[in-house]
C-alpha cells in the first residue's frame, strides 16, 4: 500500500512536533479486511484510530436481543474514532464496525494515538470536532427513525444505498436492510412488495432494481 | 446567590492560568429562570456554558412536525454544553432546553468560553469528556426506544420520573409525558389506563399515583 499522508489525511498532523510525528509515522499500520471480516467489537475492543483508505465500513449498534442498527458508513478518508474508544472515558456504549466491501485502511494504535492526544490541544480539538460530527450523524438518525413514517425511512435508505452504491440496482437482502434500519425482516418484505406494486422497484432475488427514482423521494419526503 | 466554587463545579479550573481565571470570575453571570423557561432555543441561540446551581433543566429536540423528546435532564452541578454549542463547529442539530421546575443558574458567556477553550487543552478534554457523556445518554435512548416496547418505555419512564420528584406522586399531564418519550397524548393515555387495570397506578386529573412499584420495575424489565 502506498506511503500514508499525513498531512491531508491528518487535520492536526501540521500542529504536531518533530517527535510526534516521528513516533506517528513509525508506528501506523497498514490493515487489510476481507468484506464482512468484524472491524471493532464493542468497548472492550480498543484497537486505535481507523483511517479509511478505500473500500467501506459499517458502524451500528446491537440491542440486547440482537437487533443491529447502521450508525454511519466509514467511507475513503473517513476516520473511526470508537474503534479508539478506551481514551474516551466517559463514553460508555458499544459501537461495532464492520467491513461492508473488502477495505484498506491505516491504524494509529491506541498507545500512541493516547499520547500524542496527551500532549497536543489540537488532537483534543480534533476528537472534539469528530465526536461532534458522529453525534450529529446520530442525532440526524434518532430524528428519523423515530419521527418518520416506516415507509420514508425505508425509501430513504434505498435513496441513500443507490447513491453508496451509485447503482439503481443494489445487491442487498431484505434481512440486511432490516438489519440497517433497525426493523424485522418481514416489515422490509411487506414494504418492499407496498413500493413494488406502486411500480416504485422490482423485487429480485438479492436484488432490488429502483425502477421510479422519483416516485422513491416523494415517499421518502426528502 | 453565594459566590460561585469553582474549583469544584468546573474540573479544569484547576487548570488554568491566572489570567484565565480572573477572566471568568469577572465575567461569570448568575441566572434565574422561572419555570417553563425557554432558556435555549437551538443553534441560532449560544449563550454560553450552563452551570445548574439548584432546580431542573429539560435538554429536548423537536421534529420537523413539532413532536418533543427529551434527550436528558440537568440536575444540580450539571453542565450544559449545547448552549454554547456555536463554538463546536461540527454539531448540526438543534437541542432545546426549558427550565422544568424554577432553577438558578451560572452562565460563562461564549466569548469568554471560546477564548480559554481555545488556549487551553484542559478545557478541550472536559469538553470531550462531556459531549461523550451526553453522547452516551443519547445512545442510550436510542437503544430504548428502538428496542423496548411501548409498555416498557413509559414504565421506565414514570420509574425515573419518581425518583427525580423523590415521590410516587406524580404531578404530569399524558401530553407532558408523550413530550417526554416522543410519543402520542393518546398512545399514552391508553397504556396509563391498561396499567391503572393491572394495579400499577392510580391515574387522577394531572396527577398519577404508583401503587405497585414492583410492578412497574418488571413491566420496565430493568
Amino acid at each position: 500500500m502506498q506511503k500514508f499522508d499525513f498531512k491531508t489525511k491528518l487535520p492536526f498532523f501540521k500542529k504536531l512536533g518533530n517527535d510526534e510525528r516521528i513516533l506517528l509515522n513509525d508506528n501506523i499500520i497498514t490493515k487489510k479486511f476481507p468484506k464482512g471480516f468484524h472491524v471493532h467489537s464493542g468497548a472492550e475492543d480498543c484497537s486505535g484510530l481507523i483511517i479509511v483508505k478505500s473500500g467501506q465500513l459499517r458502524a451500528f449498534m446491537v440491542s440486547n436481543s440482537g437487533k443491529e442498527l447502521t450508525l454511519y458508513r466509514l467511507l475513503e478518508d473517513d476516520i473511526c474514532l470508537f474503534s479508539a474508544s478506551c481514551i474516551l472515558k466517559q463514553i460508555n456504549f458499544d459501537i461495532y464496525v464492520d467491513a461492508e466491501k473488502e477495505s484498506q485502511c491505516y491504524l494509529i494504535p491506541t498507545n500512541i494515538f493516547q499520547i500524542i492526544s496527551e500532549k497536543n490541544q489540537y488532537v483534543s480539538k480534533f476528537i472534539n470536532d469528530l465526536m461532534s460530527k458522529r453525534f450529529s450523524e446520530v442525532m440526524w438518525l434518532i430524528e428519523h427513525t423515530l419521527f418518520k413514517s416506516f415507509d420514508e425511512r425505508l425509501a430513504s435508505f434505498l435513496i441513500d444505498q443507490s447513491s453508496i452504491e451509485n447503482s439503481t440496482n443494489l445487491k442487498i437482502t431484505h434481512e440486511e436492510i432490516a438489519n440497517h434500519i433497525g426493523s424485522a425482516r418481514e416489515v422490509v418484505s411487506r414494504m418492499l412488495k407496498h413500493f413494488q406494486t406502486e411500480g416504485i422497484l422490482n423485487i429480485k432475488r438479492g436484488n432490488i432494481e429502483i425502477i421510479n427514482m422519483n416516485q422513491l423521494f416523494l415517499t421518502a419526503k426528502i
